[in-house]
């Protein structure tokens, strides 16, 4: 096996031969997909840094990382003697390296990368960085493939029919729906590059990726024809069959740069340039009508249809059961010496899998004691994972893929112990939760105007939390699944307006470095409210179902209504549990969720001020 | 005197002559405005609609006027026989009327417009929109100065200096400091087109506009001289010599354009191109290099420094004083029949008039009673004019400019009767004003992000607002003085980062068309809360000073807190304003500023559930 070393040795000298300066390796892959299959994962080959998010930077003198504070600890341990340096340590930007190439660049240098890997809008970025410079670009520079040995293979896996009794619509409809709306938008095609836009508008799904049931693939909708890219071995004869009749048409994942090039110019073309890659823009032939928006799908899927609605209901209770059998297995085993954070993880996926229609989890679950819940993204692994004591706080961010949808939520529990501090943080975060949960917004209010509502208690006694507050959830699809999102910047996502039927998380935090963190996390479904002569109203009805660490909780920090919503969330949380559980398991929840009462003014409460 | 159709017809002839397809003139002066001379007020000469803000495009066959909601019953009373249509009602866009130059001109068309009174900012988006067509431009068009035959002249007013003692910081310094900040940004030059920004930076002010202390000029801040475009006469013999000793040099202001002409090619200076005008931008020479961004005074100046902070409290004792004194005066006369909405205007301003250092109004005072306080910028007119009676809501919207500050402030009182639905709809509008001003948030919490506070309760109630929440304030400048602001859209000033030193405005409302309209606003200051491991954080200050109608409040939809609001800032008022007051109106004042009390639990009140 090679070193890090002596491949960015080989990849140098590639580099010469070729003239090029400075070679750029992203962790992306031709889907610009959050989860990426190993074939591509460049990066944790050629320097040993295996985070899922980095960007790599090659001259012939220097090399660096880029990536974000999440993964500074672990850069640092995994590039040692790697001859690469972890480079936002050294500049203080927030991972936007294009000021540093164009500080780096001279006028005449050659700049390259694979351009499969890098969406169209990342490289007018670059490009716009270098805007007053004379650089050379090639955007058709693959390095790597002919260095890396032993790549493993794209991934393969059968498709698989998604039900209508599990998506609502037919899949004839959807196309329908689709070509509608391209209509309107002016657009003769529509290319599809995100394999969640592609599965939910074919009602179908597949094991290509670990987290999400996706199928690799890419699909050009046309007027009459759906032209699908993908390896037509992994769609089973049946399917086909109908895919036949609605003609969808299979051709070969490999081909699709090549067709696209095959279309008559001056046609029009719907794209999103987040999630298309350099090389597939640029096959387009040249007077093509190329329209930049997101996609239809992605429009149209993240509104839950109302079969979807009453499917995610029954998953999250199929949900709540697997976390109550979890945390009630984990109460009666607490003497065990052994239970770690590694342990924890596998169980609750075991108690996750007797779930009618469970595909996996939905992502590498969290499950963080102590200080590990300090890191907002800890992932445990062997050398990281922790005993479970039975004192501090366990924080535990999971989800699961089930057929009839996709759930998330974050439950922090104490072990024993809670200090006063633990509680106020705690009840802070809690109030957070609730009140986000509560919101009434009129129709048209995006996702940065209810931030406040998750961090305004943690405000008002100095603190904070340093992402964003919720994000979009797929069905049977991504967990992180836009375009709506909840955050304190207007980015893209958190611009887009919150509507009924969106799911969206709601998860604020609170993080002490070396001490614990805790966070506390429901999905909740925009739905409906009222109509008045200023406008239509939304509000959020809370979908998952899991208790509430009571112990953690300081009564007198919550106000009335906030006392409201934990008393009525908990006895829907029993009542719609309770019938799966075991009376061992029912009586023990009884208990988790029995009503609070704030404390009585007769005898001085804090709460009052008469 | 000309018709509005003969000045068209006059026009279109002028038209003909040049070839031109459109004609657009629009509400701006020269250095982009809010109140513009006399001079400018282009579009009431031709066209007799006298509101502040519109467009109007002529072509051959077609005149028609854009403007905002606020004056569109307005524009149709004043546009009648006119020849030119109201476009907003036309098409559903907001003010946007770049999409609709687009689908009217071809290419080989000719759009022309006086680039003195267009900022670069937006002639080029008149220019992106019409990308893709070849219209032929000319942006050095004044058809109005050959036909206006009685257009008035620009205004004169003597400078003055604007004492140490109000401004807090000596020209020398300011211009020392402007200097620094250039270097910083890489600007040789930096070129000033806000009067506001050479005010402040010269400490002068003059009285050329109506409702802003200001002198029209221009300004280019070099490295050694300010050269400074203004009708020499204007500056006094003291402040002349002054100026020559600190290299501030006078020069007309017409030979601006000229003059900047002449800088060297290849230098840098910096403008804002929002308020830079296209003939200024389009007079630098060639091989300029321009920095756009804000002004460096834009920004100094919105942190008001100490000795202007403790002056702008004197002023608020002084503008709470003359609005008590108001008040009173109102409520002792309400039986007088002639009592109208322009006599109390009138009385409001004559109030103000006895305070120290007092220059005149900030803006035109809104006095709206009953329906009229739904239109939200209601400006009285001889012919809206409202006789005040004793039952219904009257709304008051007005603020001073003195010396040591600019006030604005907005009281809604009743005038006898209060309806269930009033006191609702003013307590949550009053819970709004609150519970912005008792904001705490991290350093670096842009406008947008606190905008929600102001309308959550309102919200909750199915209401809402049409408006921005919140505007920055200048100091004996603008009252409207950005860069901040709170509102619901991430614009370029909601965007800004509140710091501590910023003055603004905070008024939520409710209007209910055909009813009534409340608005409660206090200015508010950001000053600097606490340090914790999380950061720094900053909280407000509310610094104006008058009491708040309680005969409006119901009591119980207030919590804890926003009664703990109440009664320190009722306590405030009477301890700052009563010394300046006579027994009469002492007494009174004490009365209205007495302390309420939340309903007793022991009767049953209905704010607790236990």
């Amino acid at each position: 096996m090679q070193t890090a070393g002596e491949k960015l040795t080989a990849l140098r000298r590639l580099m010469k031969e070729r003239d090029i300066d400075l070679y750029i390796v992203p962790s992306s892959d031709p889907h610009l997909s959050e989860y990426i299959p190993d074939y591509w994962r460049i990066i944790p080959w050629l320097t040993g840094f295996t985070g899922s998010a980095g960007t790599v930077f090659i001259t012939d003198i220097f090399a660096g990382l880029w990536t974000d504070s999440r993964y500074f600890i672990q850069a640092v341990n995994q590039l040692k003697d790697s001859g690469i340096i972890l480079m936002n340590s050294v500049l203080s930007t927030r991972n936007d390296y294009t000021d540093w190439i164009s500080l780096t660049l001279n006028s005449g240098d050659k700049l390259a990368l694979d351009g499969r890997i890098f969406s169209v809008e990342l490289t007018r970025k670059i490009e716009n960085s270098l805007a007053d410079k004379k650089v050379l670009f090639d955007f058709n520079c693959d390095l790597i493939s002919g260095l890396w040995v032993d790549r493993p293979s794209l991934p393969f896996s059968l498709a698989f029919d998604h039900s209508v009794m599990f998506s609502g619509k037919e899949r004839s409809v959807k196309m329908a729906e689709v070509r509608e709306q391209m209509k309107r938008s002016g657009a003769e095609y529509h290319f599809l590059t995100s394999p969640d836009d592609i599965m939910w508008l074919l009602n179908i799904r597949g094991n290509d990726l670990k987290y999400s049931p996706l199928l690799i693939s890419y699909a050009l909708v046309g007027e009459e024809q759906i032209l699908l890219f993908i390896e037509e071995s992994k769609i089973p004869l049946k399917l086909a069959s109908e895919f036949d009749r609605l003609g969808i048409v299979m051709l070969p994942y490999e081909e699709t740069a090549g067709m696209l090039s095959t279309l008559i110019s001056g046609s029009s073309v719907l794209i999103n340039p987040v999630t298309t890659s350099t090389t597939l823009y640029d096959s387009f032939p040249p007077g093509m009508k190329i329209i930049e928006d997101l996609t239809i799908p992605a429009r149209l899927k993240a509104i839950k249809n109302s079969t979807e609605i009453e499917n995610i209901s029954g998953a999250m209770i199929k949900d709540g059961v697997a976390l109550t059998k979890f945390f009630f297995w984990l109460e009666s085993n607490t003497d065990k010496a052994d239970l770690s954070e590694l342990i924890l993880q596998e169980k609750l996926n075991a108690f996750r899998s007797e779930g009618e229609n469970y595909l996996g989890p939905s992502f590498s679950a969290i499950v963080a004691y102590k200080e590990n819940g300090a890191l907002p993204h800890y992932s445990v692994t062997a050398e990281s994972d922790k005993i479970i004591g039975k004192a501090e706080i366990l924080l535990i961010d999971s989800g699961g893929q089930y057929l009839d949808g996709t759930t998330d939520i974050t439950r922090t529990v104490s072990m024993g112990r809670q200090s006063e501090q633990q509680k106020r943080d705690f009840t802070l975060v809690l109030k957070g939760t609730i009140n986000l949960a509560l919101a009434r917004f009129p129709a048209g209010t995006k996702g940065y105007q209810l931030d406040l509502l998750a961090r305004k208690a943690l405000w008002e006694n100095g603190l904070n939390y340093g992402h964003g507050t919720g994000h979009g959830v797929g069905f049977c699809l991504n967990v992180h699944e836009g375009p709506q999102s909840i955050g304190p910047s207007p980015g893209t996502e958190s611009r887009t307006v919150i509507e009924p039927g969106m799911l969206i998380s709601d998860e604020p935090a609170i993080y002490r470095k070396g001490e614990y963190g805790i966070r506390i996390e429901n999905l909740i479904l925009c739905i409906e409210d009222t109509e008045t002569e200023f406008g239509k109203f939304h509000k959020f009805q809370t979908v998952s179902l899991c208790y509430i660490d009571k112990s953690l909780i300081d009564i007198s920090l919550l106000d009335k209504r906030e006392i409201g919503w934990l008393n009525s969330y908990h006895t829907e949380v029993y009542e719609k549990l309770s019938p799966s559980l075991n009376p061992d398991e029912k009586k023990w929840l009884k208990s988790k969720t029995s009503s609070i009462t704030p404390p009585s003014p007769l005898k001085g409460g804090t709460s009052r001020n008469i």
